[in-house]
């Protein structure tokens, strides 16, 4: 539990750098990173390395007691390497060569690429890999951002040529796999295949799974590649990478395999809102807080990425540059935010960033301290955190030992490929799957319920309910658990509609599902947001909304809840169930509810805003809303944080 | 008045191809259309082929009795053709290539392209062009579709341009014609000229119509270099080709010139409706039936395409995979479907697919079998049509002979220069010349009247009343066509505006309408959707929208309505009129209404959804409203397909 | 006080040019426009010329007593120069090579094109440079229109290269100036600098401003090079540029200084209102008329680029055929756009076009007459004002005498860096500058005050009030101009806050500012729509729109309104304030009516659409809404122009 800061030593006078470090520290930051971004200070030109400022930030900053995590700098190559080699360079989906001038300008195929950054990398840990001071190391930073994966160069054509052949063999295995002799697509060679992008209509979308696959590889091969030198050079050390939120352009699951200690991941809960699915009044409603749901949503997820091991690597303090509209967060956000991680399992809380830029592209970005380094409303809160979690640390040792072993009642199945999937067939204009996941959570977190979100891949025992919003492809492993477990199940639409080369199964959706709930999807609709179909569910009326799949229903199977033309909206058998659509947000809430008590779970209605998180015996609630609530903590609850009254932005926390 | 089914035999394993078609034609299917997308099968690689695949289906097919349409491959280009000769590829207005990986990845255009197109057709025909189950050819795929034509190669420039001294001879014509001393755009030669995109602003619109002429014919002779094989290979075998609904990238009628028997096209109601201009309500309405018209609109245009023969060569029977939004049909709208496409005289109805591919682009495209050979909604209900068919085919005959021969009452001209005419000088931002006639057309549809679609080169001498949404360019032939009838003529907005060379006439609009019109056309205006002119037909009061031509009547002109500031609605000279605004629904009908009364025409205002087509002596009832209607037959009539009380998505026919 | 025309005599036959110019003489025209446009005819062949038939067209133009502005040809580059060098074809932002077919299709900053450009200019002015008849010369049309400034080409790239280097004088100055330590994106020379565009995420917005800076004196040289040529060899005669109304992509006073004598520049009000920000209540309210502040705004805007001296080289006749509708305009407007530009100082009003062109590409555009010779609506207006014209003219001379040198009571900064700094770093996405500056402009102009529009680096001794709606660069100059100045001042958010290197002033903004105003900016946030801080000012409750700075007040500062939440709506200090948001309407003219009353300006509550406008002793009524006005005149004022009853789309005048 510990607070941190993103530092950019490089960007200020060196006389500012002992001032910097000790006012860190009275602030109450522990870890500071640093480094990302430097490259063209560490090696300014080819094969020359300049080490000594680094020697004396990383020095400073120990002095101070402050950690260091270590940021390798390969997000923001050089002009020397793209002038040298502007073959690097990435390719838009419209073929479009991009330019230096900004971030992320590299194809992370790139073989040359790679060997600069194998080299850079490999001279800056073989440096303070051991150094005392330097705790953790990140890899290059968001990986993926600014569409920059996929990426469309010649490069990464020929190199999923070769992961095509790996995968299938022979050509033959691929032409039937995809299910070539369609329009004669049929290849010869594995050399014959391009990208799937600037076709006249849309590429096989076998061709775009499998291309989304190999660029998830690469994307994990690229982090390997540091992190083996890493893990070689620096032992002992946490090897990380900061994720961003609602970012699937790979899988994370795959990644984390590659190498990982700690999912780290920065959290942007304004902007994030902002930019979202979310009707106008949502975002109005959540404008100056962000919506409550989101960082938890992503905590829950990268505590599942990271094995239980979770980092905040970037936590919003003030307002940021890159929404549409970017409002300064209210009073107290701050300070709920960094407690909303910790609640949910985070070890450190790291905010970006020390001190608002003056120049360059983030200029708009505040940070803890303004420009002229007058410590912001963010910074203020900071200072109060830090005196709360000097205070907490001991209850925190107390009650919440283990907690990284806890396990929610409920686990949520979030799966890359799934939204792979939807976003290659969409089919219905608004099916978004991230959004239908966030509803299913949301509604979750409404009812006061604890979620792990968990790789439909996952041991999932112990459990006592676990739900897939929408998991085209189920994998057989999963069926196995569902006939080994006592849990309750439940499987929203489309669940089981896809193999794994992206074609139907042959004995119709769900698929493999089929094993343990005896139904057929005949056909599937997507429904314009005015066609709405009634429904409902314990006495809750609702509709079914974007989508609904037309399930037959087979011997042993009930109808939990059938719309108001007929057709099932919930067919169940034993302990699995299936809703076939999109639910609205109330009806969606009295199924997941009715899911919940079968399984024995609590359900809370809490009030707008407010949530509540378990950890070990610690209960926390956080009020995003406009009205203050009065806990439902027993009578002779403790309280170790706040107290029974939680007003808005405020935070209380007890002991049970 | 057959039924027919798309199938694609090299898709599935061969032991289901006996059992398919034994299926076919227990179900009613009587023609089946094969081998369109199948060029990699036959032709694996340059030069090599293989043909037993397809003389085992074709025989397999015929031993049930079915016919077959065959298709010509050349929509869908394998790989090694690609990969031999790259420049095949098409460009996109924006100056992108495509790429492989998909279908209609070809420049209509290609000289290369167009030689291995005569090859693989001149083998298909010579091989199968005798062969007694092959009844019918259709030429490529849906020509045009996914914003092929125009490309914009450096293949078409230079054919372009050849085309260009072809039509003007010498430069300095063109030059005039175009009026390139406007903006120093003028020419030394024909190898000069570009197309016309990409320009900084808009390039002359004289520039893009011939463009557009070109590229017209491009697609024309690319037809009729397979169609001249087909004929003197498959000799007395029908020649199609299978155009889509609302589709104007080339005249279809200068298409059917290049030699065509049958105009088919294929007919997906529900899209349609989904992507078109309607209003959100609009489409709600009629999101699980299409809109009413929209069927008959495309079966009476292509009627006049095909000089009265016309197929629906692809049918939707379910969900298909292409609108933002795909709802399953209700019950009852595939049977509805086959029986108004033969009530507009249809010849063949064939549903698309018989079974939905679980692999590839289409896999959300249904058919009338799941992918697991279980018959859907749409099957159970072409089974049913395929009874009724048999027993009304006695009743066709008797009563609906010459059908072919027959007029409708009305004949709307229909022209697709005018299209390309208005999209390249658009003025309003919502002025659309299809939406313009489709409004006109349903009007009269909503009216009880028949409606003919015809070139406003056609001959219309036996029309009670001829119309014309909008002509720009009036031909020659029309106005002794005026001046010769005793029908009556209604011209709307826009009518006579431009010559041939795209220029406003020397003595305004309507131009040659002037001969039977006194007017001038003094200004247009394009008026926001806030911007309505008030004004009453009738005693309907109604508005003007989107534009207005501002009319000055010369002498023996009366104005037939005034909007509220006194401009002209109507001007009017015996028989000929022009209205001179678009008009909303209910004021548009007035109009016509009173065109068809001064006609002797029958005006039968229908409800909602509810449509009356007359075919020789039979008299069909379609409704696709939500509420029952007692059709309006004479008391004695005899039903011969329903009866007097019409539901909901059904069908009705008697003899009068 | 003169009329004028533009006239294309290539486009038409030679018989018409006597008939065009006496029927030009009759109608009350002085001065016709010609030439631009016609490189094809002068110059049919790199280096062959043919001059006779402008010889001629002089002559005959003459001989009507008719002026003639010469205009440049360089907007449309002829084929033979396309087709010679295809280089000086510009590129769009995102790569795209533009096609030779329309206009303005070349790089701005191409020395080849611009050898070329110097060589016809120097033929032409040598050749007409003394004749008797030509008056004044234009350079080229519209600089920058079709977004063609700026461009992206290679030629554009190392001209920039260069500019940068006399700029920054060595590499170094310029990474630190643009802050490129970060994200790596430091320069080892300037000619590995490129341009701006194309990067994954948004370049360095210090890059886009120098490049902007650098477009814009591109822009200036590529006129000064023609300029220089004309002020040689046509000696007396007025330069001028024909600019565009809301235009910036150059800075127009810079533009100026490089060789100007009068700021020339085209109005089309209804087009305008069409496309810019307005709702679409807003748009309806002024379609057939214009935004009664749109033809004033620009008046004002360019009488102080032309340092007094302002003509409309275009005025709109009737419809137009660019915006997305294309109204006609009422009755009057003709007539009353004319006298709202001399009341502004107009030295010539000259209409657009004087026949409409039957072919090409403004078609659809409307003149003084239609193709067919009719005098359209807008001509008999014209016929109108040139009567009036006449009858004044002597009043002009005795009462508005040295107008040129009157000053308005309020002096309103305008700034075309600022308008670059939003685009770049818009930080809310409806944060327009224009858009602010015009709704204070607005402000100013419903109340009756008039309005100068000047640089913030003009002197603005002499002024009551002198407002900024946003400054974020503070010349230092200006700074001092408020330290000697007896003026009030108001300025709006974002003042003062970058420095001209793009970056955040080191004492935080309004950085200069603060020696005259104490208080920083400690973080400024972005608003959406939905959210509106309410804040009261002088009785007027209303709302803080799009934008904050969220401002800390030092000692001596006053909070002269504060939002609903407690920050300070507006702060003041002496005769110096800030508004620190965008204000609703009533609010601002509540603010600025605040300042105005401080500063002994009346205020004058205007009914909608009517305006009010001082020129010498003489006063101006223009009644643009559709309610008759009765003027505010004294009771013994003498009417010289229309009477006391101003009716709508009327104009009065009268002397005091």
């Amino acid at each position: 539990m510990r607070l941190g800061v993103c530092y950019y030593p490089e960007q200020w006078p060196r006389e500012k750098w002992e001032s910097d470090a000790r006012r860190m520290a009275e602030l109450g930051i522990r870890r500071v990173r640093i480094a990302e971004f430097a490259w063209s200070r560490m090696e300014p030109e080819a094969g020359r390395y300049e080490w000594e400022w680094l020697d004396t930030v990383i020095d400073v900053l120990a002095r101070q007691g402050l950690e260091v995590v270590l940021g390798t700098p390969t997000a923001a190559p050089p002009m020397w390497l793209v002038h040298q080699h502007p073959d690097v360079l990435p390719v838009a989906q419209n073929g479009m060569t991009y330019n230096f001038g900004s971030r992320r300008h590299y194809d992370i195929s790139s073989d040359v690429y790679r060997q600069y950054c194998a080299r850079i990398v490999e001279q800056m840990v073989r440096r303070y890999g051991r150094h005392p001071a330097v705790v953790a190391w990140q890899t290059d930073n968001e990986l993926g951002c600014h569409d920059t994966v996929p990426t469309y160069t010649e490069v990464a054509r020929a190199r999923f040529a070769q992961w095509l052949e790996t995968r299938y063999g022979e050509i033959g295995a691929l032409n039937d796999a995809w299910g070539n002799v369609f329009w004669s697509m049929e290849y010869r060679g594995f050399d014959e295949i391009g990208l799937p992008n600037r076709t006249p209509t849309d590429a096989n979308p076998s061709h775009w799974l499998d291309f989304r696959r190999f660029m998830s590889a690469e994307t994990a091969s690229f982090h390997a590649l540091q992190g083996d030198l890493i893990r070689e050079h620096a032992p002992g050390r946490d090897l990380l990478h900061n994720f961003m939120g609602f970012f699937t352009a790979f899988d994370h699951y795959e990644f984390a395999k590659s190498g990982l200690d700690v999912a780290a991941w920065d959290s942007y809960p304004i902007p994030r809102t902002e930019v979202l699915w979310f009707d106008d009044d949502v975002k109005h409603r959540w404008a100056r807080s962000g919506h409550p749901d989101i960082p938890s949503f992503n905590h829950d997820l990268y505590r599942g990425v990271g094995r239980g091991r979770m980092w905040v690597m970037e936590q919003q303090v003030g307002p940021v540059n890159w929404a549409p509209y970017n409002p300064i967060p209210k009073a107290g956000m701050t300070r709920l935010w960094t407690w909303d991680a910790f609640a949910h399992g985070a070890e450190l809380v790291s905010y970006f960033r020390w001190r608002q830029a003056p120049f360059a592209q983030e200029q708009m970005h505040s940070g803890i301290n303004a420009p002229d380094d007058t410590l912001t409303a963010g910074g203020h809160e900071i200072a109060r955190v830090a005196r709360e979690v000097a205070a907490f640390e001991s209850e925190f040792v107390a009650n919440a030992s283990n907690a990284r072993q806890q396990r929610a009642p409920v686990a949520l199945l979030f799966d890359y490929e799934a939204d792979w999937i939807v976003q290659t067939q969409r089919h219905g204009a608004d099916f978004d799957y991230q959004r239908l996941v966030f509803e299913w959570y949301s509604a979750f977190r409404s009812m006061g319920i604890d979620v792990d979100m968990l790789s439909p891949h996952a041991d999932v025992s112990g459990y006592a309910l676990v739900v897939a919003p929408s998991l085209p492809i189920v994998p057989d492993s999963l069926v196995a658990q569902i006939a080994n477990s006592n849990a309750q199940w439940l499987f929203g639409p489309r669940s089981g509609s896809r193999t794994r080369d992206f074609t139907i199964p042959a004995t119709l959706p769900p698929g493999p599902l089929q094993a343990a709930l005896n139904v057929r999807v005949l056909q599937s609709e997507s429904l314009r947001p005015t066609l709405r179909l009634g429904v409902t569910i314990d006495g809750v009326a609702g509709h079914g909304l974007r989508w609904r799949d037309h399930v037959e229903a087979g011997g042993g199977v009930t109808v939990g809840a059938a719309f108001d033309d007929g057709l099932p909206a919930i067919v169940q058998s034993g302990r699995v169930r299936m809703a076939t659509a999109c639910f609205d947000d109330a009806l969606l809430r009295a199924l997941l509810a009715r899911c919940a008590r079968e399984a024995g779970i609590d359900v809370i209605m809490l009030p707008e805003g407010v949530r509540l998180q378990r950890l070990g015996r610690l209960r926390f609630i956080f009020n995003y809303g406009e009205v203050a609530w009065r806990a439902n903590a027993p009578d002779n609850a403790r309280f170790v944080l706040g107290n029974r009254e939680v007003g808005p932005a405020d935070v209380a926390a007890w002991v049970v």
